[in-house]
């Protein structure tokens, strides 16, 4: 073997794995060894990156030094390479406690299901019993639209003023990438005549909703966070997630800020500036949702649209301290979304509560016939959140090793939410082990990477690379890097794991974690003109994320707290496929105990109230 | 844009294409640059590949002056990647004069169903009315046992004096990659006592198979053709397909020679011999599975299995006379077969007759349920051979300039055969234009390549590259060079291609070109020792097969003819998903058709009467 050779890992065959928490599996820490890139120092390896040849000989050698090699493209896998995360639903895969409601029924009627799923308390929670921090629902806003103390308009009003506020010098919040004042106006006007009339379509019916930049979504062009896709890539309608939304009478208010072209974690955009985090505004408010993520903390809207490609929905709303929602690969139409990348990315749900997660889900799920060959099931099952008895009996898996492997606060934090909830309900944990999560995170990159570089590529070549910010410069080098083996090596591990989760979730129900590694870091200052490449915060960020995009598993995070200096922190459960109905009853269950502990951010906007 | 760029080609939205024939869509010829290679030089060139770096970037300039980067990785595709040739089976699809038969039944039921099926002289043809010679049928050697005038163990024995006398000085044909004689016999002793007692299992019961050596077939090991692969990849248990056959009562008979890896098309393997053309013996049997077509055209056995990865089932058939039949990606199991590409290849079956062709598909089809996510119909359709109206409307695509796109002698054999089906039946042939098959193959090659690399990676950093041949060790060196953005443009045009394919469907029920653009082509000298490059009739033999194995479609190749030289042409239907019964039935049409004019190979056996 040649110098140039590195010894891949020979996987054991999965007959011979062992799942047990007793297992000798070792678990590994994700070890990058790349450091922080910000300012004149990610200038010049950019530069390098690109230079014809020369490039390709340093980004060869760089990856070399990297662990994708040893447990990924230069392993021994038995395992067929799997390419789509499909799922063939089994009939008799029956979840328990749910009411089965038709695939194929108009949006309107599905969310109306869903509305009679929630527990009387969230339809009627004016009583203020709760001592924490509230948002308002939807459910909050449809009520006041109904009772005419305040119309659509009212509300679309102010948010303009506070959007406007927020962007100001002060807070420099960089929310949006677009919002169209006269639009939002117009769609609002019609939406206080329904009211009036007493015809307004469902409870979402007026109800802000925001979108990443990510989704097609007229009167606005879609930008993926750049300053260019637009001229090659024309939005000439409505993403089928949005238009779902307008059917049920949602108000527009548009596009979110995001990572550039999703390429990072931070959603630091050197062209549309920093998401800031509501809680913290000297905070990354974390990627690629950045602003779908922060304008729900925020409060100006219940709801918002993200895409989920490497945690890019769930990783943010832990971040900004709401909730965030990835149902199962293929549930969602994809059509209308910029395909970065097709096997991974997902539209997700954000939302201040579980309760609006599962409303907006509702709307805007059910397969399109025309997206084979994802099999989706044809129809939805709702948790019933309202029953008095709950679940009886669910089964939490918890691989102790992973699950600790965070910061000291958030370890403390999910560690005591899951003991309360799990003490409070009767459920169990499972302890387990998992292999190779390691090996799944770096697949997934390089899966992400080589996908998002095949789907730019045709532009790439059309544009001044001097229009992109530098770390996605740099990225975009390194995603090229990958050879084509490499990426079906990829597809290999995919399958293995899918085989491992399979066996874990033959152990348990959901699988439990906390959904970052570290809570909301500081933006410094090289990095807001230049964009950072922070590859071991980045790592921190997914690390627990990657199951949910490479294997297109449920799964939806929970704020359960804060850390020593204020910042939100989320647990996740990750769900067997199709499973999304347990996982928002668990969600709601964990979000019902850690209510009384909830704060508010410090740049808030109350529209109901106006203050 | 740089010097090193290269200006893809933008591919229009299919909405605006025309696949009339009188559209402007252009053919392109396959344009391949690359000189013919063997001897030295195939040496020199291997060297260089091999060298690190330096043959990175070597491969990396050839690969720039090549069409894939115009056509494929650098063109504009707005189709989304389309990973797996899958189809969704649709229940409206019903194709005519067919018997449904349960996906589930035994294999010896299905094939008592299949016999059914056949036409009454099929079953009963001692009459000799044909004037053409004719190779002995399933059915001949089922009716010769059962009358008891000849035995298993008879036909066992004359077939391991010919197999010997075929591999002598005077012949070497080199057939065979192993052959066992024992187990042989031993498997034939067993099948003659089942008909001593009346008690054989189908009209299988002691017919003689042969598996190409990519298969698993118990005691041989699994070479793929080379020299290595065995010591890595252990055979524990026979293929699927293998044991199918084991429970209709085969013998099998030993592994065939193949191209090493089925890394080519030409079927000389510097390990095992070049397998010679049974119509002549200075000619290639082409390949892949070149053993398993020569074997069947030398009368050994009636049937034998190959795998079909870019026509390896059907372009050996055609040059040695007989057919040969891949049904749809997923209807027959994959699994105990050498996976060099998983999205590619599939079990095939070649034999000297339409009927045999179909009895040893029917015996082996059935999907397992562990293969997902190809999900195939739950039945099979026979075709109702022995129907006296036949299938009353059948419409027949031929795209006019490439269809004539290969040698006159071809041109004009599969013109006058297409001519005299249509009138005979009363069917219609449907000019189209079918956009892009040039940028198909090319695409369909990198997907090879990378999936084949991705396959034996583990394997190559542990051999000595002296035990490859050397034109499969630039074949190796060339298919790594792909990257990873290169390989999922290639699925975005897998995709393209299917859209186009459906359209094509929607105004004929198959695609009827000639199998290959020229016929068996001399083994230089040269070559035995250091194996052949030939990209140039390389492209000429897989220019006609490579929707069959991209798109997953089933087709079948029936002989029609013969050269100046006298070396056979096949014609080729490709059908819709799922339509081999359309597929048979046509290929059986032409077979009557063409049965008077079929000639003697140069090299042949007759197992019944021992001459």
């Amino acid at each position: 073997m040649g110098w140039w050779k590195v010894e891949g890992v020979a996987y054991k065959p999965l007959d011979d794995a062992d799942f047990d928490s007793r297992s000798d599996q070792m678990y590994i820490s994700p070890d990058v060894k790349a450091p922080r890139m910000a300012g004149v120092l990610v200038k010049i390896f950019a530069w390098f990156v690109e230079v014809p040849v020369l490039g390709m000989l340093l980004v060869y050698f760089v990856k070399r030094k990297n662990f994708i090699n040893k447990f990924v493209t230069e392993a021994r896998l038995e395992e067929s390479p799997m390419f789509i995360p499909s799922h063939s639903f089994h009939h008799d895969f029956e979840e328990k406690q749910v009411k089965n409601v038709d695939h194929d029924s108009s949006p309107s009627k599905r969310v109306k299901e869903a509305v009679d799923c929630l527990p009387w308390d969230t339809r009627n929670s004016t009583e203020g019993t709760e001592v924490g921090f509230r948002h308002w629902t939807v459910l909050d806003y449809a009520r006041a639209y109904s009772s005419g103390d305040i119309t659509p308009t009212m509300v679309a009003e102010r948010f303009i003023a506070s959007v406007k506020e927020s962007d100001g010098s002060n807070l420099e919040m960089s929310f949006f990438v677009s919002c169209d004042a006269s639009d939002i106006l117009k769609q609002a006007k019609e939406s206080t005549l329904r009211y009036k009339k007493g015809e307004q379509i469902s409870v979402l019916d007026g109800v802000l909703v925001a979108v990443k930049d990510e989704i097609d979504c007229l009167p606005y062009p879609t930008t993926g966070g750049t300053k260019w896709l637009q001229r090659f890539r024309q939005c000439s309608r409505d993403a089928c997630c949005v238009e779902r939304l307008r059917q049920c009478g949602a108000i527009l208010v548009g596009k979110t800020n995001m990572h550039e072209l999703g390429a990072g974690t931070s959603g630091i955009n050197p062209h549309y500036g920093a998401t800031r985090n509501p809680y913290n505004r000297v905070r990354i408010s974390g990627g690629s949702s950045s602003g779908s993520a922060a304008v729900v903390a925020a409060g100006l809207c219940p709801v918002a649209l993200g895409v989920d490609g490497g945690g890019s929905v769930r990783l943010p709303a832990a971040l900004c301290g709401i909730v965030g929602f990835k149902p199962t690969f293929g549930r969602i139409p994809h059509s209308g979304v910029i395909p970065l990348n097709w096997t991974l990315g997902m539209v997700g749900v954000l939302a201040a509560t579980v309760e609006d997660a599962f409303i907006v889900y509702t709307a805007i799920s059910g397969q399109l016939p025309s997206e084979e060959p994802i099999t989706s099931p044809r129809r939805l099952s709702f948790p019933m959140l309202n029953s008095t008895t709950g679940i009886t009996d669910i089964r939490l898996a918890k691989y102790e090793k992973w699950f600790n492997d965070c910061s000291s606060d958030i370890r403390l934090c999910c560690s005591e939410a899951l003991l309360r909830l799990c003490e409070n309900y009767n459920w169990k944990t499972v302890e387990v082990s998992i292999p190779d999560i390691e090996a799944m995170r770096l697949a997934h990159y390089l899966t992400m990477g080589t996908e998002c570089i095949a789907s730019l590529s045709s532009y790439l070549g059309k544009i001044n690379y001097s229009e992109l910010g530098w770390d996605v410069r740099v990225a975009l080098g390194l995603y090229g890097a990958f050879s084509g083996k490499d990426y079906v090596m990829a597809q290999k591990m995919r399958n293995r794991q899918k085989q491992i989760h399979r066996r874990i979730f033959e152990k348990a129900d959901v699988i439990v974690v906390p959904t970052t590694g570290v809570t909301a870091y500081p933006i410094l200052d090289d990095a807001l003109q230049t964009g950072e490449l922070d590859y071991i915060n980045g790592a921190a960020l997914v690390q627990y994320q990657i199951a949910g995009n490479f294997l297109g598993l449920p799964a939806v995070t929970v704020p359960v707290g804060y850390d020593k200096d204020g910042l939100p922190i989320g647990i996740q459960f990750i769900g067997k496929p199709w499973s999304e109905a347990t996982l928002i009853h668990l969600a709601f269950a964990m979000q019902v105990l850690c209510r009384q502990d909830c704060r508010k951010p410090e740049v808030y906007y109350d529209l109901l109230n106006n203050n």
